[in-house]
């Protein structure tokens, strides 16, 4: 694939997940200001490559990374793609149900931890409580 | 719900997430032989309450459970929920899938571990190399 | 047990280790607002059954969940419990003396972030310096 | 405190921990191996110091060391420290408990982990099943 | 080592490790208010042995211990040695670097992070953008 | 950088990095069998491209990379990585020293397996013990 149609990819992936939703800052900008270049081929591999495969749908990615996100207790991380969750269209519901069942895995305080972060995301996107 | 229907619940669930596919010594097992009210309990509450919820399928529900399994690389564990994953339908590409999606957030010692656990079950379920 | 015995030990049990000290909003009201039997139901497991059996003492069972939460570095759920532990009579110098043996196995960010959290609470109890 | 005093300390309390019950690799003869000088630091600071304190009890002591082993899941040290656990007195009961109540705080992978380690530390000590 | 010496090699490397750059509570001034001994006893272990030790630079004892505490998530810590990492000569770029190449072991929640404390603590010594 | 550029690149890093030392099953050849352009595109990035960058010389880039492995009690990548750092000239006794310093901020059970792995990885090249 050309390095242009990577690009494009990048931005038309990062464009559905974090286009939307919150206001944050997204790590990429931080990157930038530490190597511009490194920054860039980050956000090719991650966006422009992971994030954009097909076998998952992007609903389906979404609810995976939250799940991981939320079991390894990454708050800060977690905002950012349970946003992005509910910007491709993952059913809010079953976010909440992901954040339940991680109590099995990895116990109560990453359960409280992302149920936390969650609800506060809803509630600047003004979609809380959930219907 | 009545103690009965919960034990029914139980049963069932227990059944289609772990009743076929590769043997293993499921930690119920050894939760009784150190108590077996208490893994009783523990059997109702994570298998017959949490596992039988319906908001997510339970395909879902375990691309779920091995994403966060393989983000904390807690590799019997995932031993076990990536053999009930196939055997509730999950698409095997699609767990492929979510283990390299683990890369972004949790590094790939996780990633690796993860694909060696999965690649095991799949030998030992005679479905490897995957179609 | 009848389900009217499990509310009423949950509560008791709930009592003796939140209803003092501190003012916390508890996970419980939390999980209430995303789903309200679920809640009950984690409540009850938790608090009413794990909490409420008698094999460790109350104080003894604080003293390892704080030993646990300070090495796992879970604050917001330490600040709970250490909250409780001082509610159901654990010494306060062994508290202190449990977060430093953290450092043999969890290393010292776990220490520091444990004796934080615990400098907290004793000072919004009003038992600050311990005598 | 004098040096030969923190050896005679360090050598006693290693005694009460680790003298009796399963052969182990100790830790200290591997750090030996590879820098005799740093092994004698460590054993006299870890063992002569903050194993040989007297605010909490030597089976307190245990009973926390081990809650924070299983929470981290770290399955080799857990192995030395229930077979010192249980060297020094503590009750085999409380120690099943404490593992079970780790699921909680960190998830059913720690208690399984931890479980499948004491009962084969119980069964190497000849002391299995738990009466 | 004469208790004297070991006070001196305490004093002299904490010195050049946390005697410029920004204001930060260090720890040990936390564990003095709760246990003035011990205080000293880890700050001699630690600081005066382990920190003092000449197997490594103390440039790359830093930049290794930069690399565990990205790794491990520990923000407040990583704080305090990124900023001694810069007052004993490490160079700004090669911090830049180790905190990208964490992306390959425990994932891009680490280092983002990991960036976020180094810029700040670049902004408070005035170093920022790093030349 | 070319296609072609990027691949040269990685096999030659590949070569310093792990062509020489123990045998090993390296990931690559297992991500192949999951995924062969989703390997390469792995591969290139982070060997390629990560571990082909020159901020930091390979041994500085190995010391930090084991210093985090150990951190994360990632074993497995930790026998790669120690064996690569000893393949590409890092001094031995610096690696020893770097496992020890694990101890402040990750705890003895990292330490201890870290020193485990590392020692196995010096007896199976011969150069155990360290001279």
């Amino acid at each position: 694939m050309s390095d242009e149609a990577i690009r494009k990819r990048t931005k038309e992936t990062a464009n559905k997940l974090f286009g939307k939703g919150i206001r944050l800052n997204p790590p990429y900008l931080m990157w930038r200001e530490f190597d511009k270049d490194l920054a860039n081929d980050f956000s090719k591999f991650i966006t422009g490559n992971l994030y954009s495969r097909t076998v998952l749908t992007l609903p389906e990615r979404q609810m995976a990374a939250c799940a991981m996100l939320a079991a390894i207790r990454a708050g800060d991380e977690l905002k950012l793609h349970v946003n992005a969750a509910l910007n491709v269209g993952c059913d809010p519901k079953k976010l909440t149900e992901i954040f339940f069942q991680v109590a099995t895995y990895a116990g109560m305080p990453a359960v409280n931890e992302a149920l936390e972060v969650y609800r506060e995301v809803l509630k600047e996107r003004d979609e809380w409580p959930i219907k």
